[in-house]
This record gives C-alpha cells, structure tokens and sequence, in this order.
C-alpha cells in the first residue's frame, strides 16, 4: 500500500470559467489514477490544496506529520513545485525510514498537455523501489532531497 | 542514458481517417516525452511496429539482440501487451547484467484517456530504480517477466 | 427546440481496451453538447448505433421516419461519412418543410483531435439558420443533400 | 471566403509555465481550424490579443474598422466574452451590408474541455447563413448584438 498525501500545486488547479482564473476546487489525482489505470494499491488523503508559493512553515510541519503517522512506509506527495525542496526538506528533518517521494507539474492536469501523467507514475514507481528517503522525482529524474534545486527561469528542476 | 526500443503495440496506434482503422505510421513515444518534459537522457530506436499478437519469434530474436547490443545498461522496451510476456522471456533468456523494462498501454496514446503517458513515467523510473533483471511494468506495477501474466478477460496484469 | 437523431458512425466510435477494436457502446453526443456548453434545447434520439458501410435501406427508412414523425422542424442527424449522401437523399425523398442538416466526423470524438465538435457546432446552427431543405454539413461548409459527395481519397466532401 | 479577425479573449489563452499565468502568445485559432478539418475558405488576421475586461474604446474602434475596410462581406470576430456585447454595439454603429458574427469561448482551447471547437464551428455556419447584420453566437445560439446580454453569474448569454 502506498500514501498519497496531496497538497496542490499546479497538479490541482483548474480553470473557473465565471473568474477567467485558476483555482483549486477538488484534487485531480483520483481521476488521474484511474485514467493510468493504476493497479498499485493507494490510500489518498488531501491534506490541503494550495499553491506552493503560499505555503507556510506550519503547513510544512503538517504535511511532515502526516508522513510520520501514515502507516505506510512509502509515500507520494503531490506538491506545487515553486517550494517543492523546501517541503521535502521539512520531511526528511522529522522523518526516518521511510521513501518519502515528492512530485508535481508545470501544466495543470485539467490541461490536456499536463506533464502530470507521466510525473505521477514516475513518483509512484520510485517510491516502490527506492531505499528510505525522501525524493524529488520530475520529468522522468529523481533527485536526493539535499541534492535538487528548481531553476526558475527555466522550470527545471537540476542536481545542486 | 536509458535506451528506449520501440516495438508498436496499443501505445503507438493511430486513427486512419481514411480507411476509419487504427494503424501505424511513426512512433508517439518521442512527442510523449516532449509532453511529459521527460529530462532524462534517452536514445530511442524503433525496432518495428507491429501489433503483438502478430510478432513472430524471429521479431523477439531481434528484440532480444537490440537489448544485448545497446551500449546502455537501462532500458525500456514499448509493446503491444498481448504478447508481452513472452517477449520478455525472450530477451531474459539472453541478457543478463541489464535492467529491461517492457511496458504498454491499454488504450492508444492518441485517444486523450492513454493510460500511456502514466505508463512510460513508471517504466523509465523503475529502470533507473531497480537492480538488473527483466520486468514488466503496467498500472503502476513492477513485476519480474517469470512472475506475470496478463489476465485476457480483465485486460489486467497479475503476479503469478 | 431542434431534434437531433443519432445513428452512430466515426462520431461515436470508442476503443474496446480489451479486444483493441473500435466499437460503439453508447452515444457521445450528450457528452460533446455538455462540453460545448451547449444552450440550445434539444432533444435526442439513438436511433441506431452503426457504421454507416453496413448500413440497409430499412436503416435509412427508419431514419427518414424519424425525420417525417418528428415534431420539430429542425433536425440534426448524426451518421457515418461513408454513406452520409445515400441517406440525405432517403430522406429528402420523403421529407418536405422541415430543415435536416446531416453531419459527422473523421475522427472519433473518443480521440482528442476530434472534429466532430466543431462539426457538430456548425450543424446545429445551420440548421436554425437555412429554408426547409436537406443538407449536408462537414468541415464547416453546408451543401445541398443533390449537390454533394464524399471524395474517398481525399475524405473531403466536395461540391458536384 | 470569411473574414476571421482575432482579438483575444479566452478563446487564445494559454498557460505559461514559467509564471504560472494564463497569457497570450499567438492565437490559437489557425489550429482549430486545422483540427476541425475545417475546408471554408478564411482569410484569418489577428487584430489584437488581450483580455475583452482591458478592451478600450480605441481597441473597439479599431476592430469595427477591420469589419469595415475587410474585402469579405462574411466575418467572424473571435472576442472575450466579458464584453463582447460592446464590441458587437460598436460594430453595428458603423457596419452595414455584412454579416458579422461574434463568438469567444467560456474555457481556453488550450484546455482539453473547451467550448471553443463548437462555438467556432457555429459561428462560421452562421456567418455564411444569415443576412448582414451584427450577431453573438455562443453556445449554439446566436442573439441579434441588441438583443443579448452576458449574464454574469452564471456564464450564459440570455436573450434580452
């Protein structure tokens, strides 16, 4: 069984056709994982759906605390990428003996073009076979959480 | 550097406009990691596109020689998921030292709801993740080719 | 209030996961006027689920009953390119006074690159704004039901 | 052949991954068009790319002038749909003897559920089938420009 802890970011949002604007309404990764028609047994839990940017040192600690009391031992976490390696900073300062793996997108999945998809089976499929640790896995690469920064003008994440 | 070979299957099947069947033109596995912004180093080579229900042993001959023959030790093969299986046992029956990861797709990667995209992220990661050996990945799953088959009735790959 | 009668062809056709053939299971029409945000009261009717190649003279009977039975004065029928000129002429030989536009796709709305919305589009609206007649309409032109055929090298329907 | 003038609006926009923000590059109607299979012939201009919220009176001016001076006596303006009821006023307050017809979309075609596909499609049927005169065309329906007003809470444009 693995934990699916959601947290928002690009990932979630979807388009309000009354505001013109982006917004979080309910969490997409349900629907993805029955479009990829994921077969691996997962127990999601939404611990909160918001844009990265806007994420709080105790909203940091609440995601590490559920990492800590999920009973599972490997963890995706869906995350906006702008403070990805923050968040996956604050786990791996609390947590031990897990495979802890954060993921995200660049383009909504209510996008029909979101890198969502294939980030999502790829986080999914680290956290299965890596040892206990905590991950940044995107575009395809998975980096050590105390190995990875986001470039910004690009989008990339890169190994520091 | 993961090398991808290309087979056919589902994954690569496209609509006809004009004799209204699905066929082969050119692979979608270069315009899926574009999408996916896959940023791993991959050299794709389409080996044939066939349908795998139509793949002779002479095809999985060949199959097998292009994983001896890669300079690359992590590689991914596409296929149709019929006859996956025994492809697999083919090139386990003479690649040794490699980590081969054959996946698929249950519905064309041209129909929006592919679970391909989902698929080719799982693949791609557990060839990095996992030691060597040959696998099967679908649904989110990792299976060794000597412990899978694919259940006909359900379209569903189970451990055996 | 425009009736719209559905027979089937490339519009509704989805892919079987299981037998990887393309089939039909139920009509995708309501699911495309949702999509299109559609305002225009409608009323729909399956009269048959078909490709248009296997299609009877009894089939393009009861098509052009449905047409003379129907209340409405404005109809849109849903059918098959290969044979949509055969039944515009079935059902201009019995059918006076009312405006019945026909129109299809050449791709399966099932597939993303689908035109059948915007196909769909046009025959609703031409079918508000034209005289009593039947028509043709495909590519967002409208041609006369004795003025049109479908060129099958092309898949292009052109004027005669 | 009709005259498509593009002026922005939610039909163009797209997601720019770098800022998170919907944004304008270049239209996206040229690809529609080509999706749709579209076979009419447009002579396509893109007069502005902004949100109809930030139009100005010299914006709309300016659009009437593209309707007045274009050789085409068939037009179609692609227009956000905050005000595209201006726009159509200040068309009407100087164009006589052409059929022009203004049409948006509630969701960016970027999006893989946009109405833009279906209201293009209606919006050149109606462009060639109905007299000179100033029209909105959403949803299927198609409101005289003194008749029609966007209701905001809901999204619709009602008859008035």
């Amino acid at each position: 069984m693995i934990r699916i802890l959601v947290t928002g970011g690009t990932f979630d949002k979807q388009y309000d056709e009354i505001s013109a604007r982006l917004h979080f309404t309910e969490s997409q990764v349900p629907e993805m994982l029955r479009l990829g028609r994921c077969r691996v047994d997962v127990a999601i839990r939404t611990v909160m759906l918001v844009d990265s940017l806007e994420m709080t040192n105790a909203d940091r600690s609440l995601i590490a605390q559920n990492c800590l009391q999920a009973p599972e031992s490997q963890i995706v976490v869906t995350h906006g990428t702008d403070t990805m390696v923050e968040t996956a900073k604050a786990i791996a300062s609390c947590v031990t003996g897990k495979t802890v793996v954060l993921t995200g997108a660049m383009v909504p999945y209510a996008f029909g073009s979101s890198d969502g998809m294939f980030n999502l089976g790829s986080a999914l499929s680290f956290a299965q076979a890596l040892p206990p640790g905590v991950y940044v896995a995107m575009n395809g690469r998975c980096f050590s959480w105390d190995r990875v920064r986001k470039n910004r003008q690009t989008g990339v994440f890169e190994e520091t």
